[in-house]
């Protein structure tokens, strides 16, 4: 199956518009795809008030918009892979399991384009504040597969 | 009006050198260029002190030395345009305006690039802490236009 | 001396396997190689517990494996060159000596590669938490040379 149907098959919804914003979803450089930041719209702290599952929801949340604004510079998911993905975790001083609430948006991702198209360079980062009080934001790099 | 001569209308001021460190303002590959992170030099914190007007004007001040840097390895603004902003402020963690700082770092690559070329992919991440408690750093990636 | 043999003189041992992971350590797009966050052994948070030359002695760990990522993905050190690390530092708040911490990366590259293949862009953010605890976590961009 191809990534852009796995996707609708797991249920994500690309017909909902990308919010307006003064800046771009997504930005092409070469042949190279970035991501602006996609926050979840679960909102709270990890290691204050929300467990790692709800975290792990909420990376998945973020992911999926980060497919969306992929989506808005790609004609299809079929056309790119994944390459990087920038994780922050809304997160108090003491909380350590930054790589479990990430594995939301890394799980997605496998199911998306399979375990070897899908395989990305990350890195989860727990920060003091997120835009809104999201729970987790995550940036990425795709690249765009050769026509 | 060229962005070059945007710039200095605006009164941006490339004659001031670059402090020199053990790092490099800025970085070529292939067609991008990667800046190193660059801070305002306005310090404190948002969310403790410092206002989002504050915070606008510290992110606009590290987005002028995120062009100065730029223009260590392009030799005129004329040849980039921004793909994207990683944007860090230095903010208490119940602060959630990160996006609303960051406007002063996007305002102006409008100001200076336009609204069509000098649209970008950007996050906006409050963090505990930051060189010399500067209130905001911003690192970017630009691409060199082709001749 | 080239950077493969610089590298083994320092110690850096390069058989060390990487640890599996779900995701990867070095994922490759166009001539740039995009390393995942690699952490410090050495856990703790600077300026509480930690003192900065116990940071710059995890700054230099976490390098340490980031080139053991980037091996993963390019066959020697001898065939790429750094292009930016993005430091995080397991920071309090009101710690504002980040860059001194991240000297201990860019001290060991320059000390593998020389000072001018060497030379990269960089950013010192402090955060509220890394994975397990982490003291330091970088990620990187590295280019392939040109064969």
């Amino acid at each position: 199956m191809s990534a852009e149907e796995q996707a609708r098959q797991l249920g994500l919804d690309f017909s909902v518009p990308v919010d307006p914003r003064p800046w771009k979803p997504c930005r092409r450089a070469g042949g190279l795809l970035f991501t602006a930041g996609q926050t979840s719209r679960i909102t709270g702290k990890l290691g204050d008030g929300l467990s790692v599952e709800q975290g792990y929801a909420a990376a998945r949340e973020a992911l999926e918009r980060v497919l969306r604004a992929v989506r808005t510079e790609a004609a299809s998911l079929d056309l790119v892979r994944p390459v990087k993905l920038l994780g922050f975790i809304n997160a108090a001083p003491g909380f350590t399991e930054t790589p479990a609430v990430l594995h939301g948006a890394t799980d997605l991702l496998h199911a998306v384009f399979g375990p070897e198209a899908g395989a990305h360079a990350r890195s989860a980062i727990g920060v003091a504040s997120l835009p809104r009080g999201a729970a987790v934001e995550i940036e990425a790099v795709f690249e765009l597969l050769e026509p």
